[in-house]
């Protein structure tokens, strides 16, 4: 794990700490090296027993022996680590934003677009790398670009308006200030709506000749920050190719299922999509946690017509540090050792 | 002042404790009656001394001697008492959403459509009163209907999509209880999303013969309660009847004014809407207050184009007591004085 | 489960569907009666599916088919409806404070004072009860009670000043209106300083001739309301009877155990009290679930002595539902079967 | 004023925005030098046109000209800079703990110790300075020690124990993320129990031969972080030299007044302590912001006696940033320049 000091580190460390497959080797940071995780992590949450003695190592691919490497580093240091990475021959399944545009890198939500991976294989021959990079999306791509994806299946899409009310886990443990935050909304998040915008467009997209084709639909997006601690919370509007009834959109949505529930994998559950019928629902505080592994499930609830024909509108909900970053990554790992791309 | 002790209430009494032109002359209220308005606010806010030893009376227009009545009424007893009032001759000022919609009672954003008072004719005609109801917006229908009057007026416009996240003050004092709404959201409000849709569309109408035409637009609205005091924040979406270039959209906004700004009623703001260009604003905690007299400016920011030819989104923050209520309702009254509706 | 419904009622259920000994028969409400619980909670939290379908009944023994019955009543309903399942033989573990301060019922934390449970027999003899009534305390009294316990034993105690910072839910879900807490705190809570000061001199007292002779000691107590969701907070000074060395202070509260430790009772936790270190802890987010059975164990930090010879001062945090409500009276529950009182 | 762009600095410019002795001549910072005021507070709240276009200088005493300097310089820069500017002839009031504690430097609650700025003369001697330093308490110090003025000199005063609860503004813009205190407490705040054991010691004490000798008394403190934005509340408990009738503590607290009142300085509140007798008071987010010059007055509420004879309770709020740091140097200013002082 390299990064692994910060908020999506710790919500690693705690997973990998109960996982059936996977057990944490080394882990890596900055300006935290030659302590202990516990010490590293003191006053700002718990480590598993299991782990609170690893000691913090640097980032560097000599010292580390694993047969994969999550990456949750802040963007600059991974787009200069992660490559380092590959180029050693490790499979690096990265959170961060750094590679995740490139047209060899596959940016993966496992229910949605697990065939993007053989975008492997483009990259390694490009590159020239024994191991590769691997890439998930944004925290608040994951909860409307997976929703979106039975909706495009079922019915076409052609635009979806995002509005989201962001918790302040995603920004870091320091990331936002309580002066700035207590009592409050700040109405922007820098660079946010440009990932949000583009990101959907790429994983829902085609993979023709060993490319991917984006998707053809617009995404208008509005990032907020909300004093809640986790879930990202979007209101979404989307505009579909036809006029559906209701029923079909709800049932669209409640029963997709992808490529890892078919395979099993440990951490996907059985229903990526939880949709409520209670009209209050979902909320930050109760529903974040759903899920048979807590945070990997997403619920959606309000869904409704729009008042124009072919326009549907809900509500998403997802764990911003769990499916948003370190769930999904798990899954995406989970997957790659279920296809065979970890040997 | 009908139903003074509830939040609404008191910021009417703050307001007009210090208003050039009106004076409380009694104030009326439900279980309170009999207590001071000093008693009734105890511990949940202040009343300014000239008003503090005002006896509560029952809502009886026959205990009442006034010129005009504001009422900030629970919509069933307005219901009952509003229209006793303008019977017995009292123009009224209502919030409350119990006449709003009736064809021939105005509902009135004084810098919007000050010539739909002329229902008040129609209105007392048609129904033998010596008074009449005129009534104000939905406090969260007044934030992006307003700053809709320039667009729609600069450059036609044929559908909206708004998400709201509204503050607790909305709710009443007891509206929403801390263990709903502390680090959560809630993404229904009851019967908000109806009049946010509806309400823009009589506004925004033309009074031909007597009746107000609606415009015709369609409205889209997700109205959800934040962890906020003041200021109902609302992500718009607005689809014009052309392409505009984004200057133009901030001229139209920044530089409307009606007729309230114009004949310089004593509440109005030399300019209704402002206009952020710093991207992280405007901000429920620091920007709701905004205005010479505080709270009756709507703030407006993240001016943007979407990615749809003709289409526009913007940010819009209003102080949910006093522009979307008290300050309102305040301004309407100043513009029936002005315009000699009150003798 | 009397009274079920509330937000005590709630954790009760949660704990009670993983409990090895104890299994829920029925429930009893008030305005719900007829409802399922899982109708009932709608909105407010989650039901575990096993009890979702139970039906609130009403509070007649008559109606109850039970060997136990766990009372989170409103203290006015208490007073009436526990005597009477007392009467027709039940054994009620209360919560209320409806009977907490009479002489011959018991007050108990079970780590602290389990042999208070012999006033059992005098109560029934007294009353011509088939059943009885055992209490529990106030949940802002356990936080700081247990811990008094090991001090008084091992160093004699003489005063105690404590100010509390409490959560919202220790006032039921509708007790505290957000407008009233957010971004504030209410430096008093109705009622609790006298509880709080008069509990713990029962509840350390001694059994002597078939009554509790309390102990000679006094309590100061400021209550607040604090904008956080559960734990209860407290800072507490205390006066021993001696001078002690830090280390003994903090040696005796964190080796203390009783006698649910001893004999194991399923939701005793191994220690009661956890001693931090850490200057920064325990926060009433990070630190209210402690415990193998989360929420059974009190958080205590800050350890230091005063500046007057024989004072030390600790910060100590308590889960307000679980250790300060339902916990200790499943634990209480646990104690009287494994003492064959449920006989 | 030196350091003027952090959120004290804030306060200072719109407190001297309107000030009827003194204006503004010249602001410094660090990292915003260069910028003008406006641009230096973006984001973090208003400046006062007046100010806005200021220019951020240097904290370079060849560079300022002006009468009187500000300070809320961090303590390491304060421990540097102040020094350089007294020696260039300037007084200095400073907010910053640098110099708190020296024995030559008076530290100053004007309505307290106004007779301890005759150690003016000492310092310079001793220093050979032209200028002076004269400091201002800490910002929780400030809220329990001028309520303890007029209970130390009527009933005499021989411990303290105070327990704060302080909001997430007294440590800077930066200081506190919202991870660390949204729906928490964090009970511990670095270095600041031993500044409010210690500083109310010297305030209180009596100038004698040039030296200040401190009260006798002790002062146990744990403070607290709450998330709140102003107003430090604060739980105290006194035993004083003699068991005095509740009224009689009521009526000193009330009816304090000090040189500042007497000699009618503008920022100065008529009364400096306002006592509240509705038990629910004082409450941060309602009364921090209590007085003529809006901060400046201290509310006390729940004025009880303790269970041993001889103590007494109350809780007090103090507007931190207000009569907490700039208001309290700036009355400390009017002070000196009314005491001719600055001449």
């Amino acid at each position: 794990m390299l990064g692994a000091t910060g908020m999506v580190g710790q919500i690693y460390v705690q997973m990998l700490s109960r996982h059936p497959w996977f057990e944490i080797r080394a882990v890596t940071g900055n300006s935290t090296v030659g302590k202990t995780l516990g010490e590293a992590y003191r006053g700002k949450g718990h480590v598993p027993e299991k782990y609170a003695d690893l000691e913090v190592l640097p980032s560097d691919p000599a010292k580390i022996d694993a047969d994969l490497v999550f990456s949750c580093l802040p963007t600059k240091a991974a787009r200069e680590v992660e490559p380092k990475f590959a180029a050693a021959g490790f499979p690096v399944v990265s959170d961060s934003s750094a590679h995740r545009y490139l047209p060899d890198v596959p940016l993966i939500i496992p229910e949605v677009n697990p065939e993007h991976l053989d975008l492997i294989d483009v990259q390694r021959r490009r590159r020239g790398w024994d191991g590769y990079i691997v890439t998930t999306p944004n925290c608040t791509t994951v909860g409307f670009a997976l929703p979106l994806k039975p909706l495009a299946d079922d019915f076409g899409l052609k635009h979806v308006n995002v509005v989201t009310m962001q918790a302040v886990s995603g920004a870091g443990y320091n990331g936002v200030p309580s002066m700035a935050i207590l009592g409050n909304i700040i109405p922007y998040i820098e660079g946010e709506e440009a990932k949000v915008s583009e990101e959907p467009r790429k994983i829902l997209g085609k993979l023709v000749d060993s490319e991917v084709k984006p998707l053809d639909i617009t995404v208008d997006a509005t990032c907020m920050r909300a004093p809640t601690i986790v879930g990202h919370l979007e209101a979404v509007q989307v505009e579909l190719s036809r006029d559906v009834p209701l029923e079909e959109v709800v049932a669209s949505l409640a029963g997709f299922t992808g490529l890892p529930q078919k395979i099993e994998l440990p951490t996907a559950p059985r229903r990526p999509i939880r949709v409520f019928s209670e009209e209050e629902r979902p909320q930050p505080r109760l529903d974040s946690d759903a899920g048979e592994v807590p945070g990997m499930v997403i619920s959606v609830g309000r869904v409704r017509k729009g008042k124009r024909p072919g326009t549907a509108m809900f509500v998403t909900l997802s764990h911003n540090l769990i499916r948003g970053a370190a769930g999904s990554a798990i899954l995406t790992a989970e997957l790659l050792y279920a296809l065979r791309r970890l040997d």
